[in-house]
């Protein structure tokens, strides 16, 4: 095999995938993800720097994708159709994961650890929104709770798009958890 | 100093907190904070589990405050009001706790492991209250989003809380934080 191996990436991430399934995440090294991959450890280092990345690696472009669309959104928009519009560009960033998001929502959920890491990814896309709010002149308590608001209608959304075999889209999910949330603020 | 000791539990709270912000919570030891308080190693394991357990030992508690009085409302109401009648419940429970709630709340915010356990603190909540909605017959993703809601409303008002010097109530702050989500959620 040339040094060049193609979508090494990707044959990385589902190898990972399927050890971590098998094995449990603790249970699986990196030499194995490579192994099972038909690459080196070398090149498994080469584009993760551990095997906790291969789950987390996309946390920091998906922090940017909310951020930069919160930011590029008019400001005379209400702070909840500025989250509807942010909401729209998460899902399109989603697209084409779903396979990837249900093994991935799998692996963490059987482990404490992870769980722990997810949950502090999602505090930490909630406190930039707030922070990106802010900046655009909404003042507390109201860029906290819109921030608040926004990641819990995302991770409700998710879930359920991430355990739906029916085909339904994550844009779907979150605009319809985003319109539970109206309903439910509204008394309904 | 007989077998008995006056207020030992109080005593080595006070001391664990002083302990954590002089030294950092990494750097305290239980036998210190016994030490601090004038009381020995073995009466601070007869209270507390360990040194994080001080901080967080009012979690269980506070988590049969939240469903028990969520449980306790009336089927009829909608879940918004279920969740307003059990945030004045949640006030109860912090009366003349808000030197403590402060202190605590900086030892927290200093050390990446308690906010991490903080997280799972606020998730754990979540998932009670979403469990006391569905058996009340509240449906997904209603029941997912009020409890988030609920608990994105305690965590901002509970925050505002312990950084106000003006003697606000945590009611009111609470009762301010799910006023501005249901202007936010009305598109205000």
């Amino acid at each position: 095999m040339g040094r060049w191996e193609p979508n090494a990436r990707g044959r990385l991430e589902q190898a990972a995938l399927d050890l971590y399934r098998e094995r449990g995440f603790e249970q699986t090294t990196a030499a194995q993800i490579a192994e099972r991959a038909g690459l080196t450890e070398r090149t498994f280092f080469r584009h993760y720097a551990d095997k906790r990345e291969v789950l987390f690696g996309g946390s920091q472009a998906l922090e940017q994708v909310f951020v930069d669309t919160l930011a590029g959104t008019p400001d005379t928009a209400a702070p909840i159709d500025a989250m509807a519009a942010t909401l729209e560009a998460v899902a399109a960033f989603f697209q084409g994961r779903h396979e990837f998001a249900r093994q991935r929502q799998s692996v963490i959920t059987a482990n404490a650890e992870l769980r722990e890491r997810e949950l502090v990814k999602l505090a930490s896309l909630s406190a930039a929104l707030a922070g990106t709010l802010r900046r655009r002149g909404v003042e507390d308590p109201a860029a906290s709770l819109a921030a608040e608001a926004g990641i819990a209608v995302f991770k409700v959304g998710f879930e359920r798009w991430v355990g739906d075999d029916g085909g339904r889209s994550l844009a779907d999910h979150l605009r319809e958890a985003l319109g539970e949330l109206r309903l439910l603020a509204a008394g309904g």
